[in-house]
């Protein structure tokens, strides 16, 4: 089968594209046929090593995919022709999504939401949303404990993780203020966001204050740009911060003002995620992720700043490109360079 | 009855004690003949102002107590003459426990373990007891998440709440690493520490990682000093570091290393506790605040540094001195100027 892989971790100049020999299922996996992958920020730090994790040489990079099960073991729920997706593949001793075939422990395979086909745009965005949804589910309902009528932060809401965080927080009735540039004002308040404020405005925390005179639930700045102050100032009682990205190596943090808040600082990343928790992600995100017309809310349809038409509920994303598995290379050097904005997928 | 009180908020030179009108209870209040109550630093806060709560005015200090029922409503299993003890009184508007009579609701008020009268020495230990021992219990049980076989690091062991969370941590099952003065070692070790460090020692990182190479699931320094380097390499994946104090402005964090570990910094505050959180600690303390000859472990008595004889996994604290109430203004300067190592007891 065809793959994208490499004989040893490093650079951009290591990654193959040739043929590998079919995997074989264990036991208790799946062997899927790929039909598309996403191109994910972590596949090239596994690839560099600068994210440390056991890997099989030669070594298929990729975290995610969709594609549809060849075959499936006894006792699952999982059927020959079924399409699924998956959001784990590429660590932890696990081989990556980047091949026309891929095994798949079966409870880290989940079914797409019906009305899916395996070769369809449906099926890029849903590969392209996979990591960024499950990271937004999880914050939120794994380890933020987002209620109702909490009135949540969200920096960096135009981004992958930023925006599908806004949009599940709308829909569990959180009140939302974020952040981004201003170019993407409107992109962001499609997304669900009551108030958007340009990151880069000095009058940033007071405009909080007025937003949210109590004080956040919840603040998440998913593009890592963190400030104490900030967080003393703008968060409520008992209020909790995620921390899921990080643009500097250390940061001042007045832990008085905070502990005497009750506020907890949570950091969490997918990589340690177990499979129970991905599961449980992808089983609440599944009405999130239907094909863009069939969103589970009702508010009216709004053409965003990037072009796409979004259903409000319905989790969107923007798709840069999409490429054939061939130029894997090509991909990893365009996300390092940062010469694209929004989400690409490789085709095999 | 006689009290202590202050006219305004303010210096030590408010205190006031005097005669005050009965308190009349409530329908769903106690009233508790007043027998102990603890110094407790908190105390000093409210009395100045520095810790922010509605108070009424002429306003009785004090927020611990252990006291006899006199009246209880219908409908509560408390009843007449029995010994009760209370830890969140003097702060949201409710009146303090500096007097010999106190209005307390009957939610916030606990039965003492069986066998201790109230005018007794094992009640002067409870009331001591009280908070830093529901400190301890809300931080492991409440937020910290301990389980058996945890490896947890107690910074301030020898202090009243980091000696409280050592023999809860070894009675729940875990392994302590914990640092204090040289001088307390012998303290720390009887509470129930496998590892005691000098805190000023450089060495101590090293000495923790050969300790716990693993990591600490768990990291409590009680005394306030917190490390952003130190916790970034001493944490175990998926670590709590608790922070219920603050000896610095600023902590530098490097929330980049914390993140991608999974680590959470959970900070919280006894007066920020529910009355359902701190009843869920009074239950669960029970056997640990019993007469100290009936500790519920079976470890051979010690003699600790202070020279309090402690039953291991029963509760010891160091009482420095047991006062006439009306000296409060006198024991809250000796608090405030630092004259005084262990727990002051005021008896009406």
């Amino acid at each position: 089968m065809k793959a994208a892989f490499v004989n040893r971790l490093g650079g951009v100049e290591e990654i193959r594209y040739g043929d590998l020999p079919e995997p074989v299922p264990g036991p208790t996996d799946c062997l899927v046929e790929v039909a598309a992958v996403s191109l994910n920020p972590v596949d090239t730090f596994v690839r560099s090593g600068r994210f440390s994790t056991a890997v099989p040489l030669p070594f298929i990079l990729g975290r995610d995919l969709v594609g549809t099960v060849v075959s499936a073991p006894p006792g699952t729920s999982l059927a020959r022709g079924q399409t699924v997706w998956c959001d784990s593949l590429g660590y932890e001793g696990r081989q990556g999504s980047y091949a026309e075939l891929a095994v798949v422990p079966a409870d880290r395979l989940y079914p797409a939401p019906s009305g899916i086909e395996a070769h369809s745009t449906d099926a890029h965005r849903l590969v392209a949303l996979a990591h960024p949804a499950t990271t937004a589910w999880l914050g939120w309902f794994e380890h933020g404990r987002l209620v109702p009528g909490d009135t949540v932060f969200v920096g960096g809401g135009a981004g992958n993780v930023g925006n599908a965080a806004i949009r599940l927080a709308a829909a569990a009735g959180a009140r939302i203020v974020a952040s981004s540039h201003s170019r993407d004002f409107d992109t962001v308040r499609a997304a669900g966001a009551e108030v958007v404020l340009d990151y880069r405005d000095p009058d940033l925390p007071a405009a909080c204050a007025r937003a949210a005179p109590e004080g956040f639930d919840l603040v998440w700045d998913t593009s890592g740009h963190h400030d104490g102050e900030f967080l003393a100032e703008a968060t409520a009682p008992g209020a909790r911060v995620l921390i899921t990205a990080s643009a500097a190596p250390n940061t001042e943090v007045p832990l008085g003002r905070l502990y005497t808040k009750d506020v907890s600082l949570i950091g969490f990343v997918m990589s340690r995620t177990t499979a129970d928790q991905l599961a449980r992600a992808a089983k609440g995100l599944t009405p999130f992720l239907r094909p863009r017309a069939a969103g589970p809310l009702t508010r009216t349809d709004k053409t965003s700043a990037t072009g796409t038409v979004s259903s409000a509920g319905a989790l969107t994303t923007a798709i840069a490109e999409v490429l054939p598995l061939s130029e894997a290379a090509r991909a990893h050097r365009m996300m390092e360079t940062g010469e694209i904005r929004g989400r690409v997928v490789l085709t095999p």
